[in-house]
């Protein structure tokens, strides 16, 4: 009804299938939406097959195994995509290129939040699925580190450039009889003398996906917000408080203004940054230079998840992220 | 010029000059607003004198002298107050009896910032007088946790009733050759089980004083924000955000009412938020039941300072407040 | 390149070819988003031919032109939409039901704007396509009135029902050179006696597409902005300010939520609100019962657009819409 | 037991006993702060005796009384001031000197409004004593009109310098039984071709004083809201969005910045405002060189107010303000 080609009953059927396809009547890359528990199996059975592989995070459910999708990946060739979806707003990309052009100077501070409201109370139990597969350890991995935090730390890393050194992680679960953590606080060293903070909650009620960030440089600071996307704001040292805008062609950064469909206060949303990274991931397929989130920044986020969860369970205490 | 009857040249000579008067004629209380290595010598002068005493925050520089303040405050049955003068903004009390009647249920998170970007650079060295005596050790105590991570710190104490236990204080002096303190990150926990945030910068270019409040209850949370001191926002498990204005009789409690003066939707400010402070001292010098920031809020500030400068020698390891 | 199974090079030749094919393989219905001098031909020969039709706003260029494909719509039984897409968005759906429903008490008072700031300067005259014809008489018809007034007019229209009475305009164009309006402002009285200011501007310096809506009634008010276009605002006579989420489940009426995609703060956008009403003609095309900004809404955006103009003509004077 | 030195009974003794004093013991100024139809025969009565004048707005009830009042005040020399209390905003004042500095070209388009929500209701029938005499002809002369509307009037004529030269109004009385009017929509034209917008109600459910200005030019805009006064925004044909606040030293006005008390980021509000409009007026007095608004600027609001409500009388037609 969907008018979909080809449909399988389990992704098994669908591998052996298409690897019998020739080249070109079959499928280029696989698609992985599921739970986290079938990231890997999936990921790693189609890239050793040599398709193309996007997937969504957090990768995996350890560290061994986001290692092991690097080297698989590295040893077919293919492009290996993980769907950090908010670092396809163009806004993003336009800090990204601000901060890496030196408009904030040397960066000292970041606060990073994801802050949601949805699991305050106990949804599992009513059968929302949405929240009964992201609380159970066995399919989640982690719970708000896993599902939003991941998304906090690559924001900053995309953005910043910083490479994060360690974190001390306070974790919760606040929630009666939940088992994965749905709250979490951190204090962040990076490299080169940076500090920060993450704040990630499922507990934060009235929050809906209240992703934000700061950054604050020896000459100025940057800010954005993922519920108010198509503005960044900076702040210099000197003068006013500048709001750009995602039509605001003279000052966007080439890649800012590529991931734009249409004019400036027209509001564009989660859909078309979504799109964004699919986009570009469909141009690397194709062979293009163009940039998206990686296995290795899948891979890195996956060890920024157990590196909190142990800072967490040796009393939120610092813990070394590499 | 100014109109005042008297005006001493130094407070040793106000002190033997104010007590040598009747009462009646001499002054009723002493109001501090030196610098901080100040407050101590004149606050315990003129309390053993048994005059009232009105002390700008932080107390004091260390956590014997406040608890000598307190015992000298006990022992000579005066008022004592300190100016935590964001506390009079009526939004404010609003939030205090809101959470106090159970708004949002159980208070589970709190995030608390005090963020400004005066001191990014170093403009001590430019002889400007406010920046001078806050960055000198000998004169400050502490630097941002001293001069604003303080409010930050009473704001949460004042507005949720919860007592901090422990902190985990990250603190760093980012600008070369600054001796105290510039920004702090802290993890937080209170008592009962409450976790939170605490974020105190003086490097972060473009915020001027920017003191926010979040609190996540189980069945709700509050917003507040000083540069916006006239809103105060709600959101609660289900239905639409709501933001109480300070004129918006119905809801407000008495104690909110009586914190303003003008209808709704004309600015009310710093400097009536701090009236309301010295109003409040004024009736409870005239024997009046009114409420105010005391010494004993003024030593736990103090207490906090220590805990959160023992943490960061330590490494930013957990540190008892108590 | 596209994967469009047939082009043509002209309308007439797509119409001829179309209309030689048999049921099922011709196409169901026209798109017409070419300058506005070519709505009517093209929009009269489809709907004569029996194609249902989608057609960009302002529908046409006179009055007469639109009632007569009002009549070639009723004669013909077909679906005739125009892409009023402003109504798509979710919230806007809401605020019409919810003042449907009594929300806000009989309205008194409407406000509503769509300021632009391209046009500030001679645009027309770089070869800015957009621009050009925008500006060209015998191709726009009106200017700033006809592109961007006659979205305000419907917004009201539908999220109100009011119907509006009479109009008076004080048109501009500001821009030397300059032949169609680029400002207006104007006032407007409904039947049953609310009363209105409308303002539409394409020379408001710094303003991207900021069509705004407030709907003041005897028990409350309404505020709506496409460019934050996920929320909605509540006041009423006593009580806190309430803001609407697009994700408010317990609030949302049943086409409000029919209208959105994906989890609330998770921003949704222009994009999204276009295709909601293309979905909602396509559902009208296959026979359900679907709501659609329809021919007869544009024939009355035109008939406003001539009452403007004819009121600027006359010195700004009282002109009848009906 | 305020403390003030001498009270009278009425304003007539008041003007005996003053008189008879001495120079140097009597009042220098009389505040008038009554309902609307008393200030003409204090202000007349005392400055004619050679008092200075501090008067509310609207200045008296009829143009033929502010007329007199400035032949007065021409004849006797006094101070004679109009308290419009807005412009005594750092940032209005920050607005003024930027027009005037060329900061947005030539002025196309001014929108004012002055919304309240607190006449909605008969609040005039529940005893509620501010609502009474500004609800009745005979003391408050007009409703919205003369409340409100004249600050909205004077703010345009401060911050822009434009003349106004005509006007078109749609004034109503939405309250059942209210005499005076409540709501009042106009059309603006300036001497040199600027246009604009008033918008003046105090029906809008849910607005408390929301005084709002926006000016467009050929180069820029600015915009200012009286709910949060410490902002002011610029728009530029190109680049970003700037926000000015009250701090902000380097881009600032000498005047600007002497209205101002306290560290930006520390909000200052409507009594300070009100406060600098006294303290420029004690300024005068004593024979400095200082702005404040003049019996002049409260002769041209009545004007205003009398034009508005003569082109309403007759079926919102254009009226000339001169």
């Amino acid at each position: 009804a969907l008018g979909l080609p080809r449909v399988y009953a389990t992704w098994e059927a669908m591998l052996e299938a298409e690897r019998a396809l020739p080249e070109g009547e079959r499928i280029d890359a696989v698609s992985i939406v599921t739970p986290n528990h079938v990231h890997y199996p999936v990921a790693h059975a189609f890239a050793e097959a040599g398709f193309h592989v996007i997937c969504d995070k957090p990768l995996c459910l350890t560290s061994d195994e986001a290692a092991d999708l690097v080297a698989v990946r590295d040893a077919n060739g293919i492009v290996f995509a993980v769907t950090y979806n908010y670092t396809g707003y163009p806004m993003v990309v336009q800090a990204r290129d601000m901060i890496a052009a030196g408009a904030i100077g040397a960066i000292r501070k970041v606060i990073v939040e994801y802050n949601q409201g949805w699991l305050a109370t106990k949804v599992e139990a009513t059968g929302l699925k949405q929240a009964g597969w992201r609380t159970d350890p066995s399919k989640a991995g982690a719970g708000a580190l896993g599902d939003i935090g991941s998304h906090a730390e690559n924001l900053v890393a995309t953005v910043t450039g910083l490479e994060l050194a360690s974190i001390c992680a306070d974790v919760s679960s606040f929630v009666d009889g939940r088992v994965v953590d749905d709250d979490a606080s951190a204090l962040l060293r990076f490299r080169g003398g940076a500090k920060g903070v993450l704040i990630a909650s499922q507990i934060a009620v009235g929050d809906e996906n209240d992703l934000r960030l700061r950054v604050y440089g020896t000459e100025g600071s940057l800010r954005w917000r993922q519920e108010r996307p198509n503005r960044l704001e900076l702040r210099r040292l000197d003068g006013p408080i500048e709001t750009l805008t995602r039509g605001g062609g003279s000052y966007l950064s080439a890649a800012a203004e590529a991931h734009a469909r249409i004019p400036s206060g027209h509001p564009e949303g989660f859909l078309e940054a979504f799109g964004n990274i699919y986009a570009n991931v469909a141009a690397a397929i194709h062979g293009l230079d163009a940039d998206y989130p990686d296995v290795a920044a899948g891979a890195r986020g996956v060890r920024f998840i157990e590196a909190a969860l142990r800072s967490a369970e040796n009393g939120a205490t610092w813990t070394s992220v590499e």
